[in-house]
């Protein structure tokens, strides 16, 4: 199993009119949480994309727990269980600074090369060191 | 069954560094969606705020089938089937101009009150509101 | 002198914890005003890019006179009164539906071969269609 | 002279089609600044407006000199020279890893009082705790 981490203070901007996060938001804390996991694993996104591949994302899915507020440290999350194939499944979570679950899902990212947008497998240097940090 | 539709054009910050619109836009396209279908039955979402109900976001799920991308005219879809109880049920769909299905989901909304922030059944106001445009 | 406006109605999740509109977005409807105004001169900014040619905000300024609110219906205004050379200046507007000024500002671009990155002057085909625009 | 910085890495979904930061995010990172300024004068906003006072933005300047980028690691800058009577002028600042400057500007806030929404002079607590962090 890959477990990351990234902690980040709510921004003003992200709140809406009823005074807490908008909903939109998990689903972009969600990607911090993935390309965070990408940068610690030693293959950053934008490498992977000079690399030729894409990760476009296939669906999401977000349950909302707990609202997160301005003045929040938030812990987010990102899990990945499996070596990916064609796609690869990660779990996310977004905890406050009591711990306290705000939101948690399931993201599903696709490849495709970049030129061709053409849905592609995992890239080998992709899979393999997935497959590698799961082991460790 | 209540079916709304809203046309929106993609905005270009929208757009992120893939070239198409980023995946956590269609959220808020959902977002727009609903709105509109509130204003379109004449209870415009602000207006129930005002009546003391917030409708928090407990759950979201989209797919995604086709990039959106600069220049797209969207047209975004909000279906209920059902009036709600204690959670509102909202089918919701993102169309590009040649009618191509970009995204779709399901979205569920909880009722809340604005000063306790306790969870609350759907306000009469509104379900009995939906019924009424369910049945036309 | 160039006229261009865009009706957008103010989305939820573009208000923050204060109730109103977040004073970023009013740089972004600009950014709707301004794209408009392209596609009304039948020269779209996704085209501009496909010719080889982006146009780098070089700076903004922004004066916020009333805050839009959910439920507002804006009116977003381009206003361009010289022909560019290397760079672009366009006046901006964002009103309400009382017609009330929510904020104004300047924006200017700048042009820049897609390739290289480098800073070019207004491509001719821009500069005539805006002289001629002018001119009508 | 109160100096404060924050580093924030740019998150992909700030970047737009033309590769690097959309022009919008540095007026949020710059709000970004400013309330981590706050935070560490121990007064954060969250607590400000709890106490009845929000702070809306009066006007806002930037100048965009280098792309920021998917990757890049930023220090977003907050400078308040001067204690606020009716408006705090606050200069700011977006640098990358390298150093160099991404964009700089000035943000002008005022204060309302938040029930009636009518302008105030800046709330005693805060203007004497400027004062006291620039004679430190």
């Amino acid at each position: 199993m890959i477990y990351s981490e990234v902690n980040l203070e709510v921004r003003y901007y992200e709140t809406d009119q009823m005074g807490v996060v908008h909903h939109s938001n998990y689903i972009r804390y969600f990607e911090c949480a993935r390309n965070n996991m990408m940068l610690q694993m030693g293959y950053p996104i934008e490498k992977c994309e000079e690399d030729g591949v894409f990760t476009p994302i296939v669906s999401v899915e977000c349950k909302y727990h707990h609202p997160a507020k301005m003045g929040d440290k938030l812990k987010c999350v990102a899990i990945v269980e499996k070596a990916p194939l064609a796609k690869l499944f990660i779990k996310q979570a977004v905890y406050n600074q009591y711990n306290v679950l705000c939101a948690d899902g399931i993201v599903v990212l696709g490849f495709i090369d970049k030129v061709s947008g053409r849905p592609i497998r995992c890239p080998d240097i992709l899979s393999k060191m997935i497959e590698q940090h799961i082991n460790d």
